[in-house]
């Protein structure tokens, strides 16, 4: 066995920085927190071995600045750093530097970060591996009657999408022909106003997808598994609120051919550490790549407890060079995680930082909650609004969904509003109860008035 | 399926109140607490659906009021009573009492509380079953002659016990003949001062035992199973501070004869409910009945998070006339609980009541806490000291005690000690971490001062 990390930097904040500290902690390794001014109190700093304090509030001068976080790396000399989600965990120049610098970073090669931060190379990639893909070749559309004939080849309908895009800005659904020219021309004004580029490309559009994304962890020497799926298909605006294993939608069969299919994807580029392939699956069950997160995810904890396993401690422990052995991917349950953010959602998800005043939180048995905030803990209006990750697991998707509701009517929290409600009102939807939702789903729905 | 009960009064307090609510709530039932007016703050009274104030603080005039609690009953309409642990748990009377108002007591039926109850009857019932007891049948030694002469059928060393006896006193372990007479005397004294009886019985002494316990269930048409053992050799004067499963001293082939010893245990009496059958096992792995607990325990989660099943809801299953199905009784991984008592463990465990003023419970993968306390609660020192239970599941018993330190460490409390300190001192021990003691280890050990 390779040998172990002596101590971790951990490059990040929040729930995620304490769910890495309480893993390298039962793993014998010490824990560097970092944290801006706004970040005194937080817990992570609190339950680290060390804690650099590395700059003002905003990220940018803070959980974004590499020659900062460096800094701290050296004075502490840290020989592994890990950068958990967001922030620079998907920065292929900091896994870079971090190489360089002699510091193990817990995540791919630098290489595997740009490839899959490609969208075009990502998809390229997964062409030649014999992956799925959603049909479209990611080229710049001539004209209309470019896009016409592609259009024809492609079957309606189709999706074009700014070139320069995100956000759901610049896009539009095509269902047949004669709608092609207007939905051009206003796609293409909004491309423009919003970023100062009107280019075009087509894709097929997959009708009623489900979101389901496929877990795999690469080890050293370029055999990668994968450990079962997660749907995060109720979103909003391209927002995961809640994520579940196994699917209501999966077969096991599907299981099969996506795990097969995200595994060929990973060992095509020799991936190494934890990443996740997000796949569209139609309402024919079939499924197309959609992109790769090559770092460890907000949801990995529904994984963790079907699978019964710890994720954080298989990262780094392929990270140090240990061989993968094949791992039980069959989920034993059902697992639902609610993403507790601070945000009004009866007034439009409105972020609503401030002090908690009060704060109990769930508990009991099935029951896990990860998170960093406390009675007194100040929500900083700089970071992302999730404040908490309420986890259950069941024998059953009906018992997983009953318990939830339980944890969440126990999740006490005064002086700032939280999504609680929407997960409560969530629970009661016949739609989601019966597994009947995708992506589009949510966006439909009329929810309650503040 | 029989019908499911529609209100469940929970006559109990604290944590395992709470436990009970929080499976009510999953499987639909509506819950009804009561508490005395030192209660008035607690968890349980804020979580269940109704609650009723039944007297002062004194559990004789509340917990323990059969008459009062009937009243509750009767004002809510309650149509089951679940007596937790301690207070009427164990009272058969009550039972009796539950029964004839036509509300179903959560438990067995008064007759196996009696027969159970009954230390000689119970002994008997063993013996008939063909359960291997501690030898030793229990009849008043008629002089110093009469025992010499038992003591040479029944093999030395054995022990002498006042019939009128308990916590300890009137006992004593007679390693050889030439120690009779002295051992007779002072335990004869020592009782006579005691309980005002000099009446002495004698059994095998057995050496180096270990605690192992055996948890079945028993539906209302004779079935009954096991699952699996819990070990609970970590005691101070006969009091369990810590308990895990598997056992670390438990193999394959033991713990199939010790659970089918309790399965014919049950069987006997055709027992019905949640129901533990406690084991002296020697060095030899040669097992003895000591005691049945007809009632569900405090140590129960360490049985749910290595089996993934639910107590208190197979409990209400069978109490309301399901059929038992076989449930895998194999542990998976391993468990350990950590009871938190408010008491000062470097003073001799001396209580230590009062008010919490500041709390953070462990949180994360692979840990529960079971706890009624927050910050700004008053530990009233009515009742029992317990104020948490930790406890951790991971894939093998060095993994749970590494993540145990993690969890205690984590474990922030201010305002009244605990037995934290004493646990994180517990991990620490090889003995303990070897799985190398028997019920008496603890006691040998020289603890920290305070």
């Amino acid at each position: 066995m390779a040998e172990k990390f002596k101590k971790i930097l951990i490059a990040n904040r929040g729930e995620i920085a304490l769910r890495i500290i309480r893993t390298a902690r039962e793993m014998g390794i010490k824990t560097v927190a970092i944290y801006s001014t706004a970040d005194r109190e937080s817990l992570h700093v609190r339950f680290a071995d060390e804690a650099v304090c590395i700059g003002p509030p905003s990220s940018t001068d803070s959980y974004l600045s590499i020659p900062k976080i460096m800094a701290a790396v050296e004075i502490t000399n840290a020989d592994a750093v890990h950068p958990g989600y967001g922030f620079l965990s998907e920065n292929a120049d900091f896994a870079e530097i971090c190489t360089e610098y002699g510091v193990k970073f817990i995540g791919p090669k630098p290489e595997h970060i740009r490839q899959m931060g490609d969208k075009i190379t990502a998809k390229d990639t997964m062409i030649k591996a014999g992956v799925p893909v959603v049909p479209g070749d990611g080229e710049l559309l001539k004209s209309v009657e470019d896009g016409l004939q592609q259009a024809e080849v492609m079957g309606y309908p189709v999706i074009i999408k700014a070139t320069a895009g995100g956000g759901g800005k610049g896009m539009r659904m095509i269902a047949a022909p004669e709608e092609f020219q207007g939905a051009w021309d206003s796609a293409r004004a909004e491309a423009k106003a919003a970023f100062g580029n009107d280019g075009m490309y087509m894709e097929k559009y997959i009708t009623e997808p489900r979101h389901i994304e496929i877990q795999v962890v690469g080890d050293q020497y370029g055999k990668v598994i994968h450990l079962s799926e997660r749907d995060c298909s109720v979103q909003r605006r391209h927002q995961k609120l809640l994520e579940e294993c196994p699917s209501p939608f999966m077969t096991d069969e599907l299981r099969e051919r996506m795990g097969q299919a995200a595994i060929k994807a990973g060992e095509a580029i020799n991936y190494e550490g934890v990443g996740t392939v997000e796949f569209l699956v139609d309402s024919d069950r079939n499924f197309y790549f959609m992109e790769m997160n090559t770092r460890i995810q907000v949801e990995h904890p529904v994984t963790e407890e079907v699978l019964d396993l710890d994720l954080i401690r298989e990262q780094i422990k392929v990270a140090y060079g240990e061989h993968l052995t094949g791992m039980n991917y069959v989920p034993k349950g059902h697992a639902i995680e609610c993403r507790i953010n601070a945000e009004d959602p009866w007034n439009n998800f409105r972020p609503s930082p401030g002090k908690i005043t009060s704060f109990h939180s769930s508990k009991g048995h099935g029951v896990r909650v990860d998170t960093h905030v406390y009675a007194g803990y100040t929500i900083s209006p700089y970071y992302d609004s999730m404040i908490a990750k309420i986890i259950v697991r069941a024998p059953t998707r009906a018992d997983a969904i009953t318990k939830m509701e339980r944890a969440l009517n126990e999740f006490i929290i005064e002086g700032v509003k939280t999504t609680v409600p929407f997960h409560q009102w969530l629970m009661k939807q016949e739609d989601f109860r019966e597994g009947n939702f995708d992506t589009g789903w949510l966006g439909q729905q009329t929810l309650p008035k503040g």
